[in-house]
């Protein structure tokens, strides 16, 4: 087995948590005997964008296209290019672009973690976050008029289609129907947003109802924020709309304590292009450069992409790497967890944990 | 001194609250020596709803209008009315209709209430929500085309204005400037909703350079939610768009323990019309009838009508109240502050505390 993997560093972090994820992943293919081979691409970074004026090269389809998977950091680097500039001249580009419609993030509470939530223990916390990963809330359709007056109006339209509403409240539903609780949760603001939310609250009806052994419900975004605090016990697979999802996926982490661990696939369920592996974390320019990123997040993205790739043994076996480590190896800890360890660190002794295995 | 006040119960707990809150409200006019004249309504309701197929009466703004304040408890009952029906026909066009433009929010952990989060104590948690309250996501701009096909399309408009986005902006500046730590962060997501939220960084930006003596940031809502369970103490006044601040003020009262305790104050600043009271919780028809829910959140919110009215010290003494006996009293404490007692007794705990002060 032979898999061609696109490496995308990014900016900022991306560049130190990169290295760990690759180490690792290469531990794990040496074990269980399949190859990577991987290439490595500079654009999507602000370095790339200050010599071309663009975040990606013309012909990124064609240069993309054809791996079986992207391997991507972070991007983003205000301090050179405006954040919607570099994020939607890359990532939220291969998001559309090649239809990685589902963006899939597993909250968990690790063992060797400890939650900012009282009385949680590893066990307590371990949902899926279903995100609508090509529509809805982030369109760049809408525009600005009677610019630099009073009377200065700015429209943003959201766009939900039943074509993409539909094809992942499916992947969720089918996700939950294999799960042992097979409990889902759609999050709506559909007491507020008044023609949009009524929308996916509907078509999240009718597709309940495909699905009798799931137990579904829903809540508004703003309750359930408060109750990944609250009951964070109560979930099992939360589907969400593009920035619904966005939020969760960050406020679940924190509660299963740091942002630095929690993975991302980007998935194309359909397999028309490649789909695309990343930590949540973003580039995180107030810590880049000093060696003390959470390589986790990353590395266990990688976990999840020799999942994609049915590799589901050699993935298994680094989701356990990082959990040993991170339980029984205090001294390697990035900041993030309370420890003094660098990313390189801490790479080193998940890639170890992994050849040991 | 002599206010008139419209009452408005609403739906489920709201109707169990109200009593309490007025008892308190009562109790504080009684030691202050100020009168308080109330009229309470029926509309704004599933039961009027159900007799009218209106939420309102047609002349509900010459009905109100001539009020000093609305006290209002809470609207939805989705067995009878869909919420967002039942919402945009009332609580929603109060705001917009009397230009309640700011939707402040106080979040602060009580004395005698336990915090979720692991080692936060009472101090730790102080800060206020300023959430834009008439315009943003909350539009009822759009629609659907090809229903019931494939093609089956939703578009929603976001919609945000100079004046609109300045004067919530210039409130909570204004506010902060006002606070011993003069800190305020701006709620955003400019990195991926493209075109509304640069804009609203644009103008947040402006009027941060008019108050040099803030200190300003922005955070993404993401990251926010996130922050507020990892580091609450690290905020002060926080400015966020119609749909970020309804998510900020259910997420922050829950890591200061409860919703159950959290008040708002929808606010026309300009005074052209009255401002209107509410908890921030809703109707919560899971626990209607049963004489459980937290009284705390109503009673909170009417002294922040005293304060409005002018009556700065009654409205300390009710919050002092609240906090004593919260402190003092765990017997009198609702389920959802682990204790087993009812509205009416925590109401009346706290209305003798009010007298007694
Ligand atoms: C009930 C709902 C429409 C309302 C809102 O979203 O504004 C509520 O959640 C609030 O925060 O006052
Ligand atoms: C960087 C940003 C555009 C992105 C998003 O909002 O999708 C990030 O927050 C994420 O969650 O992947």
């Amino acid at each position: 087995r032979r898999y061609r993997v696109a490496v995308i560093p990014g900016d900022g972090i991306g560049r130190e948590v990169v290295p760990e994820g690759l180490r690792c992943l290469r531990a794990a293919a040496d074990l269980h005997g399949f190859e990577l081979e991987t290439a490595e691409f500079g654009f999507a970074s602000a370095e790339y964008w200050v010599r071309h004026g663009e975040m990606l090269p013309p012909d990124w389809r064609d240069v993309l296209g054809g791996f079986d998977a992207i391997f991507f950091g972070a991007v983003g680097w205000p301090e050179v290019v405006p954040d919607h500039v570099s994020l939607w001249g890359s990532l939220l580009r291969f998001r559309r672009g090649f239809d990685q419609y589902v963006n899939l993030r597993p909250v968990r509470l690790l063992r060797g973690v400890r939650s900012p939530l009282r009385d949680r223990e590893p066990g307590d916390i371990d949902f899926l976050v279903v995100r609508e990963n090509t529509e809805g809330e982030y369109s760049s359709i809408g525009g600005r008029i009677f610019d630099g007056t009073d009377r200065e109006t700015v429209l943003q339209e959201t766009v939900m289609t039943r074509t993409g509403v539909d094809r992942v409240l499916r992947y969720a539903f089918e996700l939950a129907a294999a799960r042992p609780r097979r409990h889902l949760t759609w999050a709506t603001k559909s007491n507020g947003i008044s023609i949009s939310m009524p929308y996916w609250d509907e078509r999240a009806e009718a597709m309940a109802r495909q699905y009798p052994q799931v137990a579904a419900d829903k809540d508004h975004i703003d309750i359930l924020t408060a109750k990944f605090v609250l009951r964070p016990d109560s979930y099992d697979v939360v589907v969400a709309s593009n920035l619904f999802g966005d939020i969760l996926s960050d406020l679940g982490p924190a509660c299963a304590g740091t942002i630095g661990i929690a993975p991302s696939a980007n998935i194309n369920p359909d397999r028309t292009w490649p789909s695309l592996f990343e930590p949540v974390h973003g580039s995180a320019p107030d810590i880049a450069g000093r060696g003390i990123a959470n390589p986790v997040g990353q590395i266990w993205s990688g976990a999840m992409m020799l999942e994609h790739l049915g590799e589901t043994t050699a993935a298994a076996g680094i989701v356990a790497a990082i959990e040993s480590v991170l339980d029984e190896q205090p001294g390697v800890l990035t900041p993030d967890l309370g420890g003094a360890g660098t990313t390189e660190g801490l790479g080193k002794a998940i890639a170890t944990a992994i050849g040991a295995a």
